[in-house]
């Protein structure tokens, strides 16, 4: 534990790791909870059928949600390859990425139950556009003087993971206007990022080219 | 943390080992949550057996569940000894694996309420066989070119590993067609899966041969 | 990871340990979810006063299973200072420990539905009889031929952590033919135990003489 | 894991730690599920963010108990931090700590109801008070004679983490009372103390001025 390293900047970095990944882990699990049929026994097997085409937009949701929190997961993941110790700021910035993540199964239950709501789009826009921005507040925090990153970490990859984490938020802002032109067009937005997320992208390939 | 062997393949393990622990430890425990008994004071000791006699099946239901999740966590944990290093395209077999995993506790309350439907048991066979299905490409993904494994393991490790993976979704493939010949049919593969996979098997005796 | 001492029985015991943490965790907060006070926007202070005082049982009822719950994660926890390693039929005995974790929930909301009723005792203290009686389980295979413990583990250990541990099944199973003396007896069982093992015992004692 | 340092007072911190940002994380994420908006399909868009605008307070009082949580998780890692070993009153002291915790989102979810009656305003208090309370006792527990902590620990660390940590119960006992005088008194405080803490404070400079 109490590392020279660990203690540089006051606090260390493992039981944050442990605690954001605890509250990941409930808030993908928790999404779940939205998934329901009523408990009635003398329903017919069509009828049971036919109540769980209807959840489908609802699954639809989930997993939606469960692969934008891989997302902030992986992304959350990866910048602490970097970062080498936290201080009380970055502490409390964690803190806020956290809350957020803890609003967005309420935000997917909203979504899911009002599909074609733009309210309900709306407000799942800011809450995973907010978890994407804190994200970059939370890079540019870390790497801004390397505060809190090591002396040595090149500008080109501080540079090129900022450009990355910076799209997410950017993509989500841009989904709450194109919902007044079409109701599902946030959608296509939502489908989108992910993907390009999931590729691999330029930040491996640069680690790739550094590692030995 | 960002040991050399933990960056070899841009991320490290050890976090995603605890991401997938909490995800079990969460899906395990909302289980019981579909156990109640409703909270009426007027009841007298007799009805208060009769309620509890009649949520048995549902008890039966949590308990194959619980048991499935152990099997798919010792499956997942059991491949971890062998695997070195993650990548992207890893990361997110190992997030599509979570998916299914948190689907658990809905599938098992729908058979739990509906125990004698066989749209319920196919819902739940296609979960849980998907589960196993991930997992085995889980390990063929890992494993293939030794891709994310020790580059010395032996061959007749990762295929012992492979047929005993490749097991469970078979077998649960089997109970669907098997739910239209008779409606407990499924049950009985259920019962008989974890009991091989709880038994000391091949791989056991394979890495005990191998210990030093 | 994967140290030589962690794969000499075949699995390490590391991930293990994060499971249980994480069940435990998770059983311990889902307590809580059983106390609620409706929302009723007219209520009176008075009244509300009234609703509170009325909950005062349940959350007797949820600390007394906290409690037991912290017990049993010490009691868990300690008996993993001297194994060193798991194997398969282990590992299942602890996926039986954790379902009857699991299950403490829906015990303890019984309980606290039904705190004058029989059944809800005996359902109780099996439940929590059951939990001390596999952790007796899990200590005697562990330390039967030393299977997972350090070969020079002394015998006055293995026999003062074996009595120690027998005795909260044993009290919880005398729990059951007292509630038929009197309804209040169990609870006396209940608050007496977890006083025994919170206090220093020989365990504490015989350690301390044996530490450097 | 079973080092010399974890033995020495008998039991290993590390899965102390586990278990307590476990709970942590558990709590935190639980907020949320007070948030409900009625699946109503035949729902307007105006009556949608109508009925958004009225979880406001409910967002609110989440948002207030996340940062107390969270103030009260760092308060809890700062002190580890030092603290070197533990021993078994001292983990009940965490366990009776953890209980509260488990506590806070009930009382969150009753201040999110009642948000403008004393009896809530009071209970919420009390609960977050006896969380700060039991926090004083860890640190001066384990610290008196430096019983858990390095023998060579400055006086002047200890004596400037106590007075820090004392400060939220005096604090939150000083908000039952000023709820008699006006009803939004209590939210004052409650406002005020998270942003003492998060402001990097007397324990971070003593913190540089010591560091190497």
């Amino acid at each position: 534990m109490a590392t020279t390293e660990n203690l540089a900047g006051g606090l260390p970095k493992t039981r944050l790791e442990t605690l954001v990944d605890g509250v990941f882990a409930i808030a993908m699990t928790l999404l779940v909870l939205e998934l329901r049929i009523p408990a009635n026994a003398g329903v017919t097997e069509r009828e049971l059928v036919h109540q769980l085409s209807q959840i489908l937009p609802k699954l639809g949701s989930i997993f939606l949600s469960f692969v934008i929190l891989g997302m902030s997961w992986v992304g959350h993941h990866n910048q602490y390859v970097y970062i080498r110790r936290t201080d009380r700021p970055f502490l409390w910035i964690n803190m806020l990425f956290m809350f957020f993540i803890t609003l967005i199964p309420f935000s997917t239950a909203l979504l899911g139950d009002h599909p074609t709501k733009r309210t309900a789009m709306i407000v799942y826009s800011i809450n995973v556009g907010l978890c994407g921005l804190i994200l970059l507040w939370h890079w540019m925090y870390a790497t801004s003087g390397r505060r809190l990153v090591a002396p040595d970490l090149p500008d080109t990859i501080i540079a090129a993971t900022r450009r990355r984490v910076a799209l997410a938020p950017v993509a989500y802002a841009l989904a709450i206007p194109l919902s007044f032109v079409n109701e599902w067009l946030p959608l296509v937005v939502y489908a989108i990022v992910p993907v390009y997320f999931i590729l691999p992208g330029t930040v491996d390939r640069l680690w790739r080219s550094l590692s030995p």
